[in-house]
């Protein structure tokens, strides 16, 4: 059976701009033709979506996410999965998000989700699992329950190793400090003796592991960009070398606006207000995001303007936003809404290596893929209009009915 | 928004036999009206599924299921938490079983996924949990992962108060020992000291929970009858007494014909065959069910016949024909389709504690529903035919669409 | 040197009214004269508190609290021994209670404070030591921390005599459920097999240490009295035996009406709506205490015309105004201001066992005193304007002033 | 409202000599004016304080402080953390030290407290805090029991990450032995390995922690210094190369001569007299004290003379007198009492990082304050004539009324 979309306004995050009159043919899962709706002709049991002029567009994904904090409460383990799941389903996959790496998980509960829905078990977004993020004992985000205390080289060694037994696809290592924790965690200083930082990446590199590295200051920037890292974490503050490094690399930068940004303060918009009152965060660290923002949005433009390859990732919690109000930030800090949703789409599959897969609108991809009601080309937030969510070429959500029917 | 069943022809498990030409009205997730297709009429809005005269009967429980085996293997908790999840959607829920009683489940799996569907998180069916099923050192069904092995009445005391504490609904407690264990695990041995009976059933009665009591000979069924047991499990042997006691005290019985009867030797038709195949028992195990079957089947009738009220549990794995299997087995020892479906509907809800809100199809109860294609009626095994799965109202499962298209 | 509180209008406790115009003379820590401002002649080297009309009485006595909450948080015991300490100090002595009786408290934490303040290491109230609060597994209260799961007899045996070891001053027993808990902790329901409350009587009996006993319907009421309870606590339904078992055992009751009566339905006042916003319970939790006030209510109220002895206990968090609240109700059920202040001073040291010593404004007494600037047997409520706070003949607080100057 | 301490003789701490007939202004919690009291003018609402010509200076700090020596008794936890808040509140700050160093403590019962007095649950000194001290298996002071033993060089590090993540401010390092200990701990020798000593230290550089190096022999001392420690405590033995490297590096000494010099035949007053005889020392230690203190003594003054820069720390217990006796015996090694008092206060205040917010009499600076009856630059004991502590610009402790009238 053959699915086709017609009368889109395709986006396909490969050519800018946007093509209507579009036909999308689905075929199993896979993209098979891309043709003008005049020249299209049906067969007997297609089954026609009339998409009525809305934006078909790649998908989004997110490649900075800690889907659950729940890890320290006293509930017990089989309920924390079985929520964890459900947030996959509603909170990204529903909400448009086709595709995740995760950037700590405790329990490994992120790679046990991963093999469901690879096995097809329950549906969900595209996972790309981390299990523990690595960090030193009086280490970052120790309240995340997630995190991995090391220390020595062979801590390092033996948890990384302990990771890949367990199924991850990456490993998620600190180097420093970050924004929202406490006193002695902070964004500016290092945490990892070097002798542990040269232990962790051989042992990645000896097994062909990617590092996810949080660096947040320049001379983390370096050091994890001089060892092998394959993306860098959050830079809240960068120098021009580390720009230079990171071209000369061809090193991946997920910039995490929403960090320093999200503040009762710096709210400008109502869904950056919602977000801002619901977290209420505490008034000391609303104080260290805004002291941060500043460098933070500024060495954003600049790798911007560098050419330097980002991808969009959103690190903050409820989930259901967190990427759309990442998308806001960086259009705020002046990407287009093109490099923006490429960010997003082409490459959060990238990074994520599966960029010849998905994450573009081509005949041949997976078609994991979202129709959107107003174009997000014009302005970012327009992907709030979803309308319509497509895993593996099947509608998974459909948002065009009204509540009461759904 | 009302969703009409039409042209259903209507097996309510309230009035033997049949209605045809019935219209079944459900409003929000209850049956509101039940009238004839002749006399129903229409409004704007409906939902009309027009069922062209298939057979619309009340969703199917079984009261007896152990859903998951895994606990013993090294796949970590977390898998196994999600893998328990997918079982009961699709095996059960899917499959027509829209209730269901829990026999044991290691780490409170079950609550937690019972908690899970009742928030809406995940749809499943109704779940009765019990958490650990309690045995003593050396009991019963080890080799299940979920049995708990007390000793000395405050063993099980303490172990029952866990369980309670946990959010168990029942306690499921072992009295003897079984057909497919080990050489000293026998049905007709008694395993529990008499302190440790008294103790168990004492503290059930004190804390008002129910006993899921496994008895499986005559000795063992008496005694938990005596001490106020909810349900006899298996019954694999009885006497006249029991039979008597069971009468009396109004205590239900759960007769797992199929723990007894699925073997090679024993299988009359290829479902039987079918899985008899798949689950390749040992011989040593085959030998002990054949033996014990005659006794077994013998007794089920002389209860059936007496009267005693009886509901429908299976016992076995893989649980997908589970039901379906034991259903046949109790037809083939004389109990009419009817009683039979009886039993696998509105006594499975009632042995539940929930037959005032579900089990049958009458106007305010609960729309948990199933359709099949042929009379279940005419052949038990008609309810093979599944056409549609209607879980609170709404279609979680339809069957009619070729596979390819689903 | 003498410390005069002069020009009071004396409520003594003892004798009903007021004496307006009379001179309270301390000595060291003790009541040394009691006498008509005419008549009273200054020393040299006197210290003269005038004042000036206000009331002057026995400080107050709440008689079941639980003054942490804290020990199922991740905050370290050290921090949360300094903040258990604090409160006490702040929200109890401070606000005018001059002595409690504890009512639970994880790793004795209540014993190390008073030792503390015996040892005048610290100023604090006189306190009256549980340690842990005893209950079964899956028993009462288990989300506070200090419920101690005892199983058997000798579990129960063994947890009191650790109780004794570590220096309690009586035995927190719990027979019953609650209103405030899951759904498996119900007032209406008993928690304690037979032999394990009979061993639990028996060893407080055999070391001499009173048992505080939770018990909440007129079963657990009758077994505690029988079984020779110095305290019911709670009694939310009673009956006319429980009635009559009290009057001749010649055992106190604690209403604790707050439990049950402080819901945003039920609140009647500023304070309560005030309590109710901050609490914050859950609609479920509140539907239980609204069932269960009305019969709450009745029962206190022919208990009191009965002529029950009864302490005033407030069982609530946070405990600055609790026992104002609690003293409001009992107002509300028909208690006299003088009866509810009897209740919260005289009755408060004599159900600890220091009656002879304080309780009363009577020559030869300790000094525990407070003074407050309206007629609190006009309105109960009076007692919120609180001026001072005496402990042991030296004034620890002093709300006289303006704030910013204290 | 202001506070007025009028007619002071000032020694504000950081110009020599005192200023008769002086006025200090305090407004809050700070200091905003110095003026002669001809020249003061007062409002009304002021507070004002006649000090009759006593003496007005900073309040004391004593920079190596052992408050609590319990942990190795039987007493519960919560009764060692009330011991030491209570010991904190009147060993220390009602005896006139507004400030300490801690230099070690188990179960981080330091860091509770400076937590509880930042938020004012109670009022205590500055506390800066250490935690542990770590050493080696077999080390120095484990019957303090606060050391805390590591081993190989990750053993250190992860002590010291988890000494930042519990909330410590320094890190007390322990490199060689003492005088006071077994016979295998002595002061001549080094414990740690060269590579845990580099751990140590580069742990401690990377997360811009200081090092608080107990040090005690010209190697221990050297190697310090050259790693990057903040203070070297105690070098009981030196040499030029010490001093030398003091000077270049710029690194604090807190040389503790009470350690080697309080025994009974070097007892030169009454106040060293009554401590020697209450803390009954055995005579063999008292013999290593006697063998060390020549060496000692003549060191702290070489470097005394050389301008190393010194403060107070005292070390011993009970902690009373400690600062005290630490005063008399800088006096008499040849410390003048102007810098005596200025190693006691700015000093003390500058080694713990708040120097710019307290340590002398300055307007601006926090009013941190003691006053004593006599001239404590014409002999240093006479601070123990204390009147007044203040603390935060408040009244904290009144030694000026005869006791039986407070």
């Amino acid at each position: 059976m053959r699915t086709i979309f017609s009368h889109s306004t395709l986006i396909d995050a490969l050519n800018p701009g946007s093509r209507p009159g579009t036909s999308v043919v689905v075929e199993g899962k896979r993209i098979t033709q891309i043709i003008p709706d005049a020249v299209f002709e049906s067969q007997p049991g297609d089954q026609v979506i009339d998409l009525n002029g809305a934006y078909l567009l790649p998908g989004l994904w997110d490649v900075h996410v800690h889907p659950d904090y729940h890890s320290l409460t006293d509930m017990p383990l089989p309920e924390q999965v079985a929520l964890f799941g459900h947030r996959l389903q509603t909170a990204l996959l529903e909400s448009g998000i086709v595709g995740f790496r995760c950037a700590g998980a405790h329990n490994y509960i992120d790679v046990a989700w991963k093999r469901s829905f690879d096995a097809g078990h329950f549906i969900g977004p595209r996972l790309f699992a981390s299990g523990y993020f690595l960090t030193t004992t009086g280490g970052h985000f120790l309240t995340s329950g997630h995190a991995r205390e090391c220390d020595g080289p062979y801590g390092f060694v033996k948890a990384i190793r302990e990771g890949i037994k367990a199924g991850v696809d990456h490993i998620k290592l600190n180097l420093s400090g970050g924004i929202l924790g406490p006193s002695w965690d902070l964004h500016t200083d290092s945490f990892l003796l070097d002798e542990e930082l040269k232990a962790a990446f051989d042992i990645c590199r000896l097994r062909k592991f990617k590092v996810m590295a949080h660096a947040t200051h320049p001379d983390a920037v370096k050091a994890a960009i001089r060892m092998g890292a394959h993306s860098i974490e959050h830079g809240y503050i960068l120098d021009d070398e580390c720009i230079d490094l990171l071209l000369e690399h061809n090193v991946w930068l997920v910039p995490t606006l929403a960090i320093s940004h999200l503040t009762p303060k710096q709210a400008s918009n109502q869904w950056e207000s919602r977000w801002t009152k619901q977290r209420a965060m505490s008034d000391a660290l609303c104080c260290r995001a805004d002291a941060a923002s500043d460098t933070h949005g500024e060495w954003f433009t600049k790798a911007l303007k560098a050419g330097v390859k980002m991808a969009l990732g959103s690190d903050i919690r409820p989930l259901k936003d967190a990427a759309l109000l990442e998308m806001g930030l960086w259009a705020r800090h002046g990407a287009s809404s093109w490099h923006t949703l490429q960010a997003a789409t082409k490459n959060g599959a990238a990074i994520c290596g599966v960029g010849h897969e998905t994450g573009t609108v081509e005949v041949g991809k997976v078609a994991d893929l979202i129709v959107v009601g107003q174009d997000p080309l014009q302005n970012i937030n327009n992907l709030r209009e979803l309308q319509l969510v497509i895993r593996d070429g099947v509608v998974v959500a459909d948002k065009r009915r009204p509540l009461h029917e759904r």
